[in-house]
């Protein structure tokens, strides 16, 4: 069992993943607009330790406005997440489906919406393509 | 065609809004742990005018740490997000369904996530009718 979306296992280390990750999304026109570093709150929370993990929240302004103008409620899909976790052997870069996520919440019956589905996936997969190189 | 979640309508202003959502999921254990301005972002990058939109990322800490330790994927789908939007009238807000999110990503045949995402759209349905009282 395993989320929708696709993995990239990196050698490198989680701060040079962020790093890494958040070029990438740059270079799709996505920048991070929200970042939450999850092992930390539940440190603060709940006194639990957790290996480094990251949600950044990529956003394509250009993209998110033409969805939001077109279905108000699309807010609850954005921003696109990508999540960064320590592993053993350096770290692993988990990347949103971003056209799977609007079908299944039904929005690729909508024509405008389901062309910016497939726009930010296939973003998003180059931004796998290029963290994998 | 409208998103799967809960919207409710309220006759406060924006602002006012944003501060009683944020309220409600208090007193359901979700902390606010991101916040985006969608419409400032539209503002500075795009130079568009757009209305007050505002994107909360609630998260509850024992959930998420139940949730994130079963499987680490599911990062993508945090936090549960509740958008506040300035409408003629007042404000409308929409509050994820994390049942939905969880079973459209095939997460809900594994039983422990499954039991999560039941408990968290039970939280997020009381912060609607909280909210709508």
């Amino acid at each position: 069992m395993s989320m929708p979306g696709i993995s990239v296992e990196l050698s490198c280390d989680f701060a040079e993943a962020v790093g890494r990750a958040t070029d990438a999304l740059a270079a799709e026109g996505f920048g991070v607009i929200s970042r939450i570093d999850i092992d930390e709150k539940f440190r603060d929370k709940l006194g639990i330790d957790f290996r480094p993990y990251t949600i950044l929240g990529a956003c394509n302004p250009a993209l998110a406005h033409k969805a939001l103008s077109a279905e108000p409620g699309v807010g609850l899909l954005l921003p696109c997440n990508i999540c960064v976790e320590q592993t053993e052997s350096g770290a692993r870069v988990h990347i949103v489906d971003a056209e799977s996520m609007m079908a299944s919440a039904g929005l690729d019956a909508v024509e405008s919406l389901s062309e910016l589905g497939r726009d930010a996936a296939a973003r998003l997969e180059r931004v796998a393509q290029a963290l994998a190189e």
